[in-house]
């Protein structure tokens, strides 16, 4: 039995992942009085009259919805919102495990932008937060920066922010050992969906300055008439030094790549162009642009993968299950770039002994998410 | 400190009544693949190549949304939806109480017929049923009619249904204490809102030929100009002896009354203007057509009213919990006017020792949920 064939049985065996619970009692008259009629008019009526209340006496507090429509499912493509569902219950289990967030999945049976948008609005009440999963580029940019500007509750779309936060905490680690200046690194990103559009964003926020980006055409400059206008917008932020070509010849001198399309486009020859000591996110899965020990073989000095099997794992649970705990604790109105940069930051402190190998916190490091959720605010 | 400041007391320290939990665990990076990535992929897979299979992996076949658009809060009015979530909460936590069915609240911030039907279908993938509550007539007509029939997984409004069936097994119950044919009875039903209209219809559909309506301009007869088109339907349905005037007129001889509208409007005198051994149903809440004490007084052979102090109380409790849990357990495709006499005739068989005082069984018999459960199919 493979990995999938086990993950099917166990999904088979408990119909899904998760269910709700009680935080009250309910076996007495009394209980149910309390709980329900009549005394539930007490808490409606004091809502109505002072809505912000709400998040007092409601599972509002503690609760985000984690919306998907199913048209970027994993690396799967788009199959749908019944089969985005086993993913969303994932990241719920993930949010409750790691930092006792309560998150229900919403997959929506539409994938028209402003039918996503009215609807995630319509349905806003009861959660204090959303978090927007596997919706196709460039859909999800505008789905995102249209909720964020008509809600008041913090919206996230975590393939762009959770990637972004983690590989942010690992390249602050890792020019930690490798000395440098964020100034100075040449930075090479391929691959332009939504990770690698928030990735290539939140670098420049943070103070990078040199970043060449690459499609499967060659590298994104604002001349291109095949690109979409997310990536001509990123193109005119980039390339200062108005590299054109492919990939690799972006990659001369880099000190930097970061892979986020698709396994096995980088070789040895492309490492042996880069500058020395190169640092690589090879970030595809399941399979990198590159393997660990074959990209160590050609010199590069520090790897990163998405994979579990290989160390310094950049795995968006060490970023979102305490972005949002720390939105709900602080009753945040919106999420701001500053925010993430300081999760990044947070994260990667978390690290406390540095080496080539351990950039990135393990996962299951249980100071992640209060350290990430403290300086949400 | 009143019920209602308890309850308020109860909620804040909460933040509300139900949370998420997980039926997997979560402490390995095994645990971790076999739950989400990559493991999940396959369950993704699985569920695109064979769409049925999603009950089968996933929540679906145990949960359903509770949905409000808070236009009809218990007896409070139009509070919107923030207010009816420690309702929709409250009710959630009964669902699982009761028949360990998973039920989410979504509250809608839209009371649109037309918004309200096209986002219940637009979050559907993830349910495997909908509870409608708390939304006024004759909206609630018509979005849940429109729904059941653009809907492939059931639909009921507990505010109709959940009433009408347990009104139904405590009438079955009073007339086997009482005697008498189901045919020859006269009915006066006070109130033609969401419950009246419901309990009308399954009465009708019963057996119960001569029911006269009523509500606070009089006799609901067809003539009239000042109803709604339900009403006018209803009207046309009911009223075989074309009674008119107001409700104290078409209690003339009646067998059984029932009232879902405003408390105190039954008086003694109305009780002897009955027939001998009248069955009284006053349901309004939180106080009641008329005191069970006083009615008995008056004359009348059973009194039941909605509420937990006084004997013979009307609690939905009895019938959503186990309306569900047998629509999942059994698939079906949608609710059946069949199905809900059935589920009336199962309560109605729950109570052991039939007596005046106990015509409805005790909301905390644990036999009943999984003896309606067994009849819905």
């Amino acid at each position: 039995m493979d990995i999938y064939q086990e993950s099917i049985a166990l999904h088979h065996k408990n119909h899904g992942k998760i269910s709700l619970s009680l935080k009250v009692d309910l076996k007495t008259k009394k209980d149910l009085s309390l709980a329900y009629s009549p005394g539930v008019a007490g808490v409606s009526r004091a809502i109505s009259e002072n809505p912000e209340m709400v998040k007092d006496l409601t599972i509002k507090k503690n609760t985000i919805a984690i919306v998907s429509d199913g048209s970027a499912i994993l690396g799967l493509g788009n199959l749908g919102a019944e089969a985005a569902i086993p993913v969303m219950e994932g990241k719920a289990a993930l949010f409750k495990r790691f930092a006792d967030v309560d998150a229900f999945p919403i997959c929506l049976a539409t994938q028209d932008v402003e039918e996503i948008i009215e609807t995630v609005k319509r349905i806003a009440p009861v959660f204090g937060g959303i978090n927007l999963e596997d919706i196709s580029a460039p859909r999800c940019f505008e789905i995102e920066e249209r909720l964020r500007k008509e809600m008041t509750i913090p919206v996230m779309h975590d393939d762009q922010h959770g990637t972004a936060v983690v590989v942010l905490a690992g390249l602050m680690n890792a020019i930690k050992i490798r000395g440098g200046q964020k100034e100075d690194l040449k930075v090479v990103m391929n691959g332009v969906g939504s990770a690698g559009v928030a990735i290539t964003k939140i670098l420049l926020e943070w103070g990078v300055k040199d970043i060449v980006l690459s499609d499967s055409r060659g590298v994104v400059t604002i001349d291109r008439d095949d690109i979409n206008d997310v990536k001509r917008s990123m193109a005119g932020q980039t390339n200062p030094r108005k590299v054109s070509g492919m990939m690799e010849d972006a990659l001369v001198g880099a000190d930097v790549f970061i892979g986020v399309s698709v396994g096995n486009i980088l070789t040895e020859k492309h490492i042996e162009r880069m500058a020395k000591d190169p640092i690589i996110f090879a970030l595809a899965n399941p399979e990198p642009e590159i393997m660990p020990d074959i990209a160590k073989k050609a010199g590069a000095f520090i790897v990163a993968t998405g994979r579990s099997d290989f160390p310094n794992q950049v795995n968006n649970v060490l970023a979102f299950p305490g972005i949002f705990r720390g939105a709900l604790d602080h009753d945040i109105v919106q999420f701001t770039d500053d925010m993430f940069i300081k999760a990044a930051q947070a994260i990667a402190a978390c690290v406390s002994e540095l080496s080539v190998d351990m950039i990135i916190p393990d996962p299951f490091d249980e100071s992640v998410a209060p350290a990430v959720a403290a300086v949400i605010r």
